[in-house]
């Protein structure tokens, strides 16, 4: 049976690492990657709105559900004003497929912290990604002092259960694969560990939930209590603390907008965010993601990172059921990276595009 | 005419750093201080609540707004779980006295990136202080697939253009300090910039209002428009951008909610949360806080760092019209820090509160 991908590449440097992405799965040998692979050519982003009036086509979501068994989506341009009737594609996409947890791997052999010091990052960040400010139900008012406008923020029992369980189960799949590493490759020791982030002091309705739906999801759960240690941690002290021990989490699991800004804070962490790969993740359907953006300021000139986009790839692999032919690009990219000679400027270097790729490609 | 300052230590280690800090102002040299100082010992904590059912008594409001020229605040712990009728004091002082604005100056001589090098930091944070999600209109709702909670994030016309009238006079301020100093001390060397941070990408009413309103302060005063550069960042790519080149900030505004955030990681990157110093700021009264926590797992040995709260009690000379006494703490802290003798765990070091209390009274 083929493994069907939709391609959406959107916008900006979007167009030049979803290609790239493409090429190293098709350049994986067939006994790593025994299906056949086909690709869809799919619309959407905000080039896409300026041009038909839509950000996120019909098109593209039928033949999403329809035809793919997953999806790689590349980046999306922010308007610089506001646009009526503009809504942003990928927060649609992650709600019209019900892709409930946004997957976010950071690890590094040797990150920098604030402090100067190389550390070892191995974090998952588990980002809820249905609600949250980004059910966006907002409204403008005219009041006697002037406008307003109020912003909804939804916590759900139900959506933080998910993120919740989809945590607790990543905790353990992360542990089992260390159990098989030699000891001394294995970047934490103790048992695995998952951080809560909220910021109950100030919203203590529905942060409260979400807290206590996150715990009562470890606490109803006999193996994860006997097996996993959890913590809670502050938003504003998770940014201050992941800066100056990065090596102190395992997994992170974060309402919406706080996984975002973690996310991206994390990135910097290892070097760029041009190798911090995505995975939405929902009960029946995976989209890949690069965290990074469309850096429109580099779009075009063939030196945007791949590696993100690639890693996500793999990422969309491991959850379709190809987890050989993931850990193949992993070990790939890992080996590029490692060599420190072909690199793009975001890390320093001036190797393009097309040069990582190809690099990654000859490793497989 | 003397200077009455309220003293709340509240929580944790805030009862060692609020006597730290009133023991510097009153090591003040009469030269540069030449009015009488004295102190109001006031109430508030969730310790208090704990024993009172009130965390912001109201005798502490009545005799800051009735005896007081200024207060100092400590810190608040966060309950563990949700405890009915207990909401912060410190969210409630800021609302109560209409102190619009936190201003967070984050400086460091040598501050280590997210990639390892050192760079000089001099940024300040305006953090919009009365709103955003902070305004705690939060409602539980027992909904068919289960519990859900809503909480309202307001923005506001008024408190944005208050905040951003903050930000660009204090650019100008800064400017016009600067150009006293000689070039080669200047940290920042181009025309003054502000920062404008938001997620309108994602909400586009409210940070669209936000946004919206910040630009128009900029655009409605020729002065600004002729001598003040403007930029924006969306708050996750800020945090981002702030890891890699922190030097690339000179005023940064940003809504409630993600100038908390903002801020803890800007204290990553000058060594510890234990240095950075807060002013709430409003029309008519001024409430100095580190941007530290209560700490309870420090609390009560005497290693808490006593500077964030000596440098917020700076600010507070500063904000009610005493800037060489201001000036004198700030200098005195500076060369404390420059020996790099005697310094608080949370810097690496062995030295006790009271001895870097000791050490910043003698050099004044
Ligand atoms: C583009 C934007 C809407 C998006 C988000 O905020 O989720 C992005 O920052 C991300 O992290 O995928
Ligand atoms: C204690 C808490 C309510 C407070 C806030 O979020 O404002 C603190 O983090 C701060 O930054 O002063």
């Amino acid at each position: 049976k083929p493994l069907t991908i939709g391609l959406i590449p959107a916008d900006g440097i979007g167009r030049e690492v979803i290609p790239a992405a493409r090429q190293v799965l098709e350049a994986l040998p067939s006994d790593v990657m025994p299906a056949k692979l086909s690709f869809v050519d799919l619309d959407a982003g905000f080039e896409y709105f300026q041009k038909h009036g839509v950000a996120l086509p019909t098109e593209t979501l039928a033949a999403l559900k329809s035809d793919c068994d997953g999806a790689l989506f590349g980046a999306v341009s922010s308007p610089s004003h506001k646009v009526a009737g503009y809504s942003s594609p990928i927060v649609g996409l992650r709600k019209q497929m019900d892709l409930y947890a946004n997957v976010r791997p950071v690890i590094s052999g040797a990150a920098a912290t604030a402090s100067g010091e190389k550390r070892a990052i191995d974090m998952l960040i588990i980002r809820e990604n249905t609600e949250c400010l980004y059910i966006k139900e907002e409204e403008l008012v005219d009041g006697a002092d002037g406008k307003y406008a109020i912003a909804k923020r939804r916590i759900s029992e139900f959506a933080s259960r998910r993120a919740g369980e989809m945590a607790f189960s990543m905790a353990l799949q992360r542990d089992a694969m260390r159990q098989q590493l030699p000891a001394a490759e294995r970047t934490w020791a103790g048992r695995p560990k998952v951080t809560i982030v909220h910021k109950s002091n100030v919203l203590s309705v529905t942060d409260g939930l979400w807290r206590e739906t996150v715990r009562s999801v470890y606490e109803g759960n006999p193996e994860y209590k006997a097996r996993v240690d959890i913590e809670e941690q502050l938003v504003d002290s998770m940014v201050y603390r992941m800066f100056r021990e990065p090596e102190a989490f395992d997994v992170v699991v974060a309402p919406n907008m706080y996984g975002d800004i973690i996310s991206d804070g994390a990135a910097a962490l290892v070097g760029s965010l041009g190798l911090v790969p995505s995975a939405n993740v929902g009960d029946s359907f995976v989209v890949g993601e690069p965290v990074h953006g469309s850096a429109p300021d580099i779009a075009g000139k063939n030196i945007a990172n791949p590696i993100a986009a690639i890693r996500s790839a793999a990422m969309l692999l491991e959850r379709t059921g190809y987890g050989s032919a993931a850990l193949a690009i992993y070990r790939a990219v890992d080996k590029v990276l490692a060599t420190g000679q072909i690199k793009t400027p975001d890390l320093g270097g001036k190797s393009t595009t097309s040069e990582v790729t190809e690099a990654v490609c000859k490793q497989l």
